[in-house]
């Protein structure tokens, strides 16, 4: 069994009844809305985030129905961003299903996002009003939209640096993995040590697993990856590993890879020429070696928590985030 | 003074501190996302939502900052709409504004839009747990999706009816109209009476309210409506005029206006034939009268509630709505 199969074993059950809210609390009285909806919702993916909200709540000594409902939460924003992102990306593939809007167009794709946020509004709504819920995920939807746009206003500066694009990606990924760890932590504990020492976790693994996401556009066979290869590229998204191997080639080189990435200049030299610098400055291991860094100071921020089935499952969710091949 | 300005006098320092919240509730430390925003923001509008949150909640005796911030939320979760409206409609110009994908591309449009529903939700967060205005906002933001889909699914077809239609825009426009008096009333008062009273004004000047903008794309000019006329033919979306022409018009005409909304038929002989019919059937009539006849129920609702300044400012609020130039 792989590392992330005896995760996803410890939790089976609870995973299950995530899976009935999504479905329940998603559906629609009108067949069409339900349809799209549905068809986004059981895309499958690997469900880190509700894995990570359940993990982080028994490591943290929480058992009980309310992790359910925050794991379908956190999954469901992912989810809407997901679509929202397919739809301006113009994607046409995602999980290795039709895309919202190569199936329905794309003012269904866009709506379909909005009515799942609508869905996350009236699953909140019953919460107490102590409850910290709805405002780690008021700042964290936030962040995400604050990260996006970012991003997309940036996607065309070439010299944008590792550093700002660390902070981008902390918004875009990290701070929904790490809300969802934080959401679960909170459930079990008041204990701001033990809450803070998961919120490192999270924040770290996310950032891992942006990395590893960057390097799999380029590295993967489109089969496991579920979607296109090169989608980055295609886009003109400058991502980890093309900032990473700009900061480290020669000036010449930084010259052509800046002409080749050019939204005017043919695709296929631009693949070729930068698997060739790829190659040539081992940019697949180090963008490993950085994510794997990561993924060991998730782990070493759990080290305060007791030792539980719970706790050496997320240790090695960790790793799998970086070792994965989708 | 017109009978609209006479409404905004009456609350004019509420309107103010209702910007003020706007603007402040909308700030992104980053500045694009902060620029952006604003750009929408602060596009104007009339504040149609704002103002019957306002006048609602005095109608029912209330005077106080909640109905600011609730105000603000309404306006805020309307313009996010307009905003993915926009990017999905591909306008260029909205409000006499280029639309924020005609300034930054439509990436930056739909997380605007998504950052707007962020900033909503940490708007409702600090709200008491047997507060009515998240469930309010909740069914009612997933019914104008709901409402928004069906469309987008039904744009192309030609036998929508006007039930159905009236139906769709009852969820698209209605609710949010409706949420805004409700949400107002409910500061005021618990009783139900009274509530329903404001709900039914509501629901029945957002159906006028949306029957007068689909007239309006037709009839007025441009630079009133401060967007591109004809803007729902050209997009080939049926409302409210056509689906009464097509109604009304003998089986022959029926057959000619089909053709002629048909994507690949030139546009300016759409636009004559809509023109000629519009005539001879005389739409724009009877689409007031209809219109008319919504705002005189929402006017008859209202007599339940006691006399009042802010009373009788809905009142002329709903001829208003029918009588408008943009």
């Amino acid at each position: 069994m792989s590392s992330f199969d005896q995760v996803v074993n410890l939790i089976s059950d609870d995973l299950s009844a995530v899976e009935s809210i999504l479905t329940e609390n998603t559906a629609s009285e009108y067949s069409f809305v339900d349809m799209a909806v549905q068809h986004v919702v059981e895309g499958g993916g690997k469900r880190l985030r509700p894995i990570l909200v359940l993990l982080s709540a028994r490591t943290c000594g929480y058992v009980g129905s309310d992790a359910h409902t925050l794991a379908a939460v956190v999954e469901l924003i992912h989810v809407a961003s997901l679509v929202h992102d397919d739809v301006l990306d113009e994607a046409a593939i995602r999980r290795g299903r039709e895309t919202l809007q190569t199936k329905w167009g794309n003012k269904v794709a866009v709506l379909v996002g909005d009515y799942l946020h609508a869905r996350v509004l009236s699953m909140l709504v019953s919460r107490k009003s102590d409850d910290p819920a709805m405002e780690i995920l008021a700042d964290t939807t936030q962040a995400m939209c604050e990260g996006e746009v970012i991003h997309a206003y940036k996607s065309g500066d070439f010299d944008i640096s590792e550093e700002e694009y660390l902070k981008i990606i902390s918004f875009k990924t990290g701070k929904l993995i790490a809300a969802s760890c934080i959401l679960g932590a909170h459930l079990g504990t008041n204990n701001m040590e033990r809450i803070d020492a998961i919120t490192q976790y999270g924040q770290q693994i996310g950032t891992a697993f942006q990395i590893v996401d960057d390097l799999l556009d380029f590295v993967e066979a489109p089969e496991k990856l579920g979607k296109n290869a090169y989608g980055d590229l295609r886009e003109g998204k400058l991502t980890f590993p093309i900032i990473y191997t700009r900061k480290v080639c020669d000036d010449g080189e930084k010259q052509m890879l800046e002409k080749v990435l050019n939204a005017d200049s043919d695709e296929s030299q631009a693949i070729n020429y930068v698997e060739s610098l790829f190659e040539k400055y081992d940019v697949e291991t180090h963008c490993l070696r950085i994510a794997q860094g990561y993924a060991d100071r998730a782990n070493a921020a759990l080290t305060i928590l007791p030792q539980s089935a719970a706790r050496k499952a997320l240790e090695n969710l960790a790793n799998y985030v970086v070792s994965r091949e989708s």
